[in-house]
């Protein structure tokens, strides 16, 4: 970490852009042939090495759908014909010697694809991959709401996990407190987290203050339409009367500085996929009304 | 990251140790109430305040299994009676005010139980959570096998991940390089996004070089029963005639330093629980011997 400092933020504003191409045959040999074509943004900095070629068929497949490379679209097509030959291996060919570039402070990497599409995991699961971004004030009841929707999803027989702001800070991001930047560096990872999941055909929902729209926005470019947002809507004066962690009273005390809604900004999403307001009953209730929005928007088949 | 430099360093030398209990009522109210119990380890540091009151019934679970706090014999118990009870709402008691603790940079937070046990995940899925951690020189074929034990798992029914040490530096890790540092840091976030996916229940598979028997060896203890490491074991001289991405040759001619094998060391494991050698066969071979692996240990059916 101490050789990149700042590249997180630089990078965080921009999206990797890549499209790996492999095949997987069916060749006495070990690791698979590829062909590897990297495109760079500008805005990056990355620098990218194009393969020149490849001595087996090789399809266009690209990366996690959900980039900015991958729309879902194209991404719901994300992997090869070859993937029905996979299980198999393929020689490794010499020539496909420069198919490595650097993403970021990591040099000399290439993406490895998957023989399993995305598309087959999610067949697998019958459902569909995506993230619910919870976002709102503490003690607004985002990690109730997700983990009843996670219990009713269950109970239909959906693959679904709950990345709780709260959780991820015991481990992943245990390493990160609450200034401005390590706050962007947390949405960063839990975004990036989310990411893998979704790609692994779990409906993840990730419930954190996440209180700048401008991290959340960062993750939205990221996820693509695997990303919705959900506003946790719950007056300030609401979340202070349950206070359910005793924080706000340690914030009226002085006990706790740059507290969200508080001394320190909220900004509400402008435009977020639900909206959830306390209003509208008990969090079964609005579990319910995620339920719904998801099966309106077909991701609880495939 | 900017305030807690050097943490990740210091907390990745030991575990958290956090107990936390909860309890998901059926009263009208909204968050969870619910009595943590938080225990400190004298080698981490960290400040945990241990909560005094609850005013629901409230039964004891672990945090994610595989924790050096939550064994895998007491992890499969994880979650509360209560838990059937879940998808209901539970109010907010004020006196659980004080159930918030600090682990490593992050303050006043608290672990917030799923009412949906890894059990329960794991029985929809008829299968354990678990992490496959392959560990081998470059070229040396982990992530062949690693796609192709996915793709074999896939056609058996069986729900799969792989966490590619190179795919996984294009997002969570790109901020991070080569350096001593920065790969301990990798090898952290490797293991703890895989502990986060054993616990949704998947068999994950990590893919990556992790020279360092230290930075390996947290992870088993962060991931307790359910780590278990293969080794590839191929000659350097094999991996370096393969050079699937021209990364030898690079180091030859001077254009890569510390390259693990050459000029970086590789420590190989004393006791993996799988030792793959590039003898035995194909990857669909070794692919093949990992599965009959995670048969014999139970892990492919609940």
């Amino acid at each position: 970490m101490a050789t990149c400092a700042g590249v997180s933020r630089r990078l965080a504003g921009g999206l990797h852009a890549l499209l790996s191409q492999a095949s997987f045959g069916s060749g006495p040999g070990f690791a698979a042939a590829s062909r590897s074509l990297a495109k760079s943004r500008g805005d990056l900095g990355l620098a990218l090495a194009t393969a020149t070629t490849t001595t087996t068929t090789a399809t266009a497949s690209a990366g996690p759908r959900g980039t900015s490379h991958a729309p879902p679209s194209s991404g719901r097509e994300e992997g090869s014909p070859g993937t029905s030959r996979a299980y198999g291996s393929a020689r490794t060919e010499k020539d496909s010697a420069s198919t490595t570039y650097d993403v970021g402070c990591s040099s000399n990497i290439r993406w490895h694809e998957s023989p399993v599409t995305r598309d087959a995991r999610e067949r697998q699961l019958d459902q569909r991959g995506c993230v619910l971004w919870m976002t709102g004030l503490s003690g607004s009841g985002k990690s109730t709401v997700a983990f009843t929707l996670e219990h009713l999803l269950q109970e239909k027989g959906k693959v679904c996990y709950v990345l709780d702001g709260d959780n991820v800070r015991h481990g992943l991001c245990k390493d990160l407190g609450f200034t401005r930047e390590s706050r962007e560096e947390n949405i960063r990872r839990m975004g990036e987290v989310a990411k893998l999941m979704a790609n692994a055909g779990i409906v993840t929902v990730v419930s954190i203050i996440s209180p700048f729209a401008e991290d959340r926005d960062r993750v939205r470019s990221s996820l693509g339409a695997d990303f919705h947002e959900v506003y946790v809507k719950v007056p300030l004066s609401v979340c202070e009367e349950r206070d359910p962690k005793g924080l706000y009273r340690k914030v009226r005390e002085g006990k706790i500085k740059g507290f969200t809604g508080v001394d320190s900004p909220y900004e509400a999403p402008r435009s977020p996929e639900v909206t959830l307001e306390a209003a509208r009953g008990e969090p079964a209730d609005m579990a319910k009304e995620l339920y719904e929005y998801l099966e309106e928007k077909g991701l609880l088949k495939f």
